[in-house]
């Protein structure tokens, strides 16, 4: 029987996610499956969360990561917060907000929604405008608009809810690991991430992370979380505490690898794994202008680890992206939405973020273009 | 700093999963990570839906891994077809039984349930008096118990639901690859599984099928699925079609992981697996019967691959299980619920099937005892 795994080649991921993993990160996952149970385990476990609560510069003592893909982590935070007709306002610059939309709707939320300009970041002044006018539950956004290249004015936002009863839930799927984070003190209650981004760990995880004040509100839930395999009251007390009770079979070896994916990321040192990602970025910018491709997004507020690029006036987008991967082993995204066809998605992410990446990347599209 | 992967042990997984996992399994785990648009990787997942389909004798064409352990297998049968107030009928026997009633309970579903008594066997006729009194749109069942060790008549059950209305819905985490699995002759129409048992890959992900009538009551729904991240509709045009839709970042290495488990599955031959499993459960047992040790079950409907054992009197549960882990690098289950000190759950599932298990274990048991 032919064994299709025999045929899989070695890709430059530069796409929007998955990245890049460090054979170190590969090593952890064939690692022995231990118990779920199991005291060893349960050591590693520990260890996650420490390492999580250092790289998020927090003390939530809810920092665990979810057995699901970051979507699932989007799906977490909501989940476990919206009760039927709650007030939610949800700011919107790309695809990942309007997901949020969808998956708060489904939940009977009663979304408010801000929209701006695809490639552009959310404006401030427009978010304390719709804040003076109504009371929110949760005021939710995108750190980094991984289908825009987009960074979001986080801080910012977090400054204006200070002191108000909204929780403040915040999406860092594309930006944990390549750029800074400060959970507390940016006045984050829920975030979530995933692993296939900038920690460079297959994806298969979603690190979460709640603050007192949502563990709060979900403790003073009305009505059950109406997802069983999400339900944070239940999960807690398998990741918490002296007697770890069972509540679903943990994903034992992507655990490994998520430990090891952290572990290297606290060895570099986080000042210099966020140094690396911006000194590639602008590596591949300049690189780009060169040869005449132009970043979609105002240098005020592009993500170092996702650049959307116009697609060069009479390249054809498919074909190259193909011949990208064919010929060169190299992997670059497409554009969603209102910017399909329009720009390309180049992925800096965790250990992709290298200059002998960015130099085969910049040399294969000479070649093609 | 210290790396905790470093200390792990191999560990002769015999609990209630995970189980054992062969070498080349963990090996496909840690191969390169593909792009989850990349059309080698699609090709595995192609070649992973025909192997599921084999396995479980079925044409279904929705049948595919979801992203979560098989807990959120059991979450995604209940989300995708319950809307508020449809009436379900619960056959309970074990945990497994009572965690889908609190799953469809969540959901909004009008649960009725039928319990029969932990370590016996779901009653047909009791089910057969249950049917003659209330249509119910969905009738579900536990195939194999992994908290009793207890087979449930899932053929029979089925064949009193031909030509009725309702979805039937099996739970199969831990029959899957371990006893035989006729999924269209027996009138199944939604099953769910979990990795880490008899398919001995490790827990991540859940191997879900789903009938032509079970899909078309999806499409007919009312209401939106209340969960974006489990919700089918868009999780097909993701893993059928010509052009595949993004949905979420499929866990790439996990699903080389479940590739190489069915690969090897298939290559020993279905049948072949069913009586290592067999033998080695006869093994087991005749084994523990020369200590002393009584199996729980009664062999009409005896599980081969969980078995569970009513602990030895003046036997120290925690202390015999502790020593076992500790001395012996042999992980046995606990017992839960009602039986929780009463039992222990020892797992013969899938590459933990082997009789040097077997004999490793009788020989540490007959040490400590």
């Amino acid at each position: 029987m032919e064994n299709l795994l025999n045929n899989i080649e070695e890709i430059t991921l530069m796409g929007p996610g998955p990245s890049c993993v460090d054979p170190s990160v590969l090593d952890a996952l064939s690692k022995s499956t231990l118990g779920h149970l199991d005291p060893s385990f349960i050591k590693i476990m520990d260890a996650i969360k420490e390492q999580l609560k250092t790289l998020l510069h927090t003390e939530n003592q809810l920092t665990i990561p979810m057995s699901g893909t970051g979507s699932s982590g989007m799906e977490t935070a909501f989940v476990n917060l919206v009760e039927q007709g709650d007030p939610v306002l949800i700011l919107i610059n790309g695809v990942f907000g309007m997901r949020m939309q969808d998956v708060a709707s489904r939940l009977g939320a009663d979304v408010d929604t801000l929209e701006f300009e695809w490639g552009t970041p959310v404006v401030v002044d427009e978010v304390k405008a719709a804040l003076s006018k109504k009371d929110y539950k949760i005021v939710a956004v995108v750190h980094a608009e991984t289908s825009t290249g987009v960074k979001n004015p986080v801080p910012e936002i977090g400054a204006l809810l200070k002191g108000s009863n909204a929780i403040y839930l915040v999406d860092a799927v594309t930006s944990f690991g390549g750029i800074e984070i400060r959970l507390d003190e940016w006045g984050i209650d829920v975030l979530y991430s995933g692993t296939q981004k900038c920690l460079s760990c297959p994806p298969g995880l979603s690190p979460v992370s709640f603050s007192e004040k949502a563990v709060d509100a979900i403790k003073n839930r009305q009505s059950k979380v109406p997802n069983w395999y999400l339900d944070l009251a239940m999960i807690i007390n398998y990741w918490e505490g002296a007697t770890r009770a069972y509540h679903h079979t943990a994903p034992i070896n992507m655990l490994y690898g998520l430990y090891q994916a952290l572990y290297l990321i606290l060895e570099e040192g986080e000042g210099a794994v966020y140094k690396r990602h911006m000194d590639n970025h602008l590596l591949l910018a300049n690189g780009l202008a060169d040869l005449g491709i132009n970043m979609l997004v105002d240098e005020s507020c592009r993500l170092p680890m996702l650049n959307s690029v116009h697609i060069p006036e009479g390249a054809d987008d498919a074909g190259v992206r193909s011949a990208l991967l064919k010929d060169h082993q190299i992997e670059i995204g497409a554009g969603l939405g209102p910017l399909a066809g329009k720009i390309w998605r180049i992925g800096l992410m965790g250990h992709t973020a290298r200059p002998e990446n960015v130099e085969k990347l910049l040399g294969a599209l000479k070649g093609i273009l």
